[in-house]
């Protein structure tokens, strides 16, 4: 945990908050933290700020709250994954609130198991848990919105403009692709960093049918290759939102 | 598994293979092969090919081989890492491998615990296992060279230079760094797609020590930062490798 995380209605007490369970533990055991101590806090889904360890009550920890005047930006990066199995996808939640996303929809697609949508990996009190976990990993506050899409192609044709306005660039990985990334960015006399929103599309194992290719284009996803090697989807999600993190992040200095 | 990798003494009657274990499993339950049936193949650090399915013979699958007459290309980015906890090295060997790296130098630091030296996870019968399931899944052939260093020091001081020589890029990704991967790889006209060997060098969870970092600035390392977030050290590795590695591949189009 890199900063404690609270939840806004854990604010009850003024500008105090009482911690219990596993924050309280962390700050105790690995914080090694006595009256007095500041440590990185952050609100969810709004300001980070600054805790100050008021008491050691039992097991219990009572800090007094600063905040910033302002939330951390969200993410520059959306993803639409077509759902992994339910075991990648349990290990991805806290990658991908580590990496920072602004959006994450899961889909369908012609090669996902229907059954994965079953799965309480999906359930929101599973997911909430390691994207919080994440977030305090990485240092941020701010919570992916999650979005689950049983069926890809109305999604696609009804909701996505509304979803992701058409101003974003979309890009889908896939080996069809002719150009990588950067090349996928570069325009003439352009530098490869770029500004504004992305949405990344990853497909299932196996990859994305003809015919949801087709659909892609057809709602302006570029398609980009992301070299020889076959990646698993997790490793996939991680070395591509990585890397268009790092290139919008670039943008901004 | 998208390409079978047989060792070279497996190829003991001409140009036949007989697998038995894991890959003849894989063969006959998930590939579902009939006799005929084309297999991508590769020979352990040697060349790719296709394998005919000849027989089903019990449990065991016969294939004829055929080769390609060069190896793939080793890749261009090798990784210097503090070593993980155990728990996070014995997820990374397969991931690093399959994301595509030349050698792994796994290393002391101050902040890495002794005892994560002695984990049956750096035994190579362990770790080669992996790499190889990371080679299958990417389709690859070439196993990255291992070293586990025991002291940083002299490692850098007196083998750094023979083991990677000077005419390759050294790279450290810290929070002291003042530019990202990108701004360090770009000079002046020209775009941030590179040539050559990259040595990407990987601190400990809590960093390397000034000490350390001093070290390093004086082996010819360029620091940069990997952008405001703290990553988990195997997706740190996974995020920066990959960028590396796409970066690299650009430049070879």
């Amino acid at each position: 945990m890199n900063l404690i995380l609270i939840q806004p209605n854990e604010m009850n007490d003024g500008d105090r908050v009482h911690l219990s369970g596993e924050r309280a533990e962390h700050i105790r055991g690995v914080l090694c933290a006595t009256p007095g101590k500041l440590l990185r806090i952050g609100l969810l889904n709004g300001p980070k700020g600054t805790g100050t360890v008021e008491e050691l009550r039992g097991k219990d920890v009572v800090l007094s709250c600063t905040f910033e005047t302002e939330n951390p930006p969200r993410p520059a990066v959306d993803l639409l994954l077509a759902l992994p199995r339910p075991k990648v996808m349990k290990r991805l939640w806290a990658q991908l609130a580590a990496l920072g996303v602004g959006r994450i929809i899961l889909t369908n697609a012609e090669k996902v198991e229907r059954c994965y949508f079953d799965s309480h990996v999906l359930e929101p009190d599973f997911y909430t848990a390691r994207l919080i976990e994440g977030l305090q990993q990485a240092g941020d506050t701010i919570l992916p919105d999650v979005r689950i899409i049983r069926q890809l192609k109305p999604f696609l044709e009804d909701e996505l403009d509304s979803v992701f306005p058409n101003i974003g660039k979309r890009f889908l990985a896939d080996p069809s692709g002719t150009q990588n990334i950067f090349q996928c960015l570069e325009k003439p006399g352009e530098k490869c960093p770029m500004s504004g929103k992305i949405l990344l599309a990853v497909g299932p194992e196996g990859g994305w049918t003809p015919y949801e290719l087709e659909m892609f284009a057809a709602c302006g996803f570029q398609t980009f290759h992301a070299g020889p090697r076959i990646l698993r989807t997790d490793t996939a999600c991680v070395a591509l939102l990585s890397t268009l993190t790092l290139l919008s992040a670039t943008d901004e200095k």
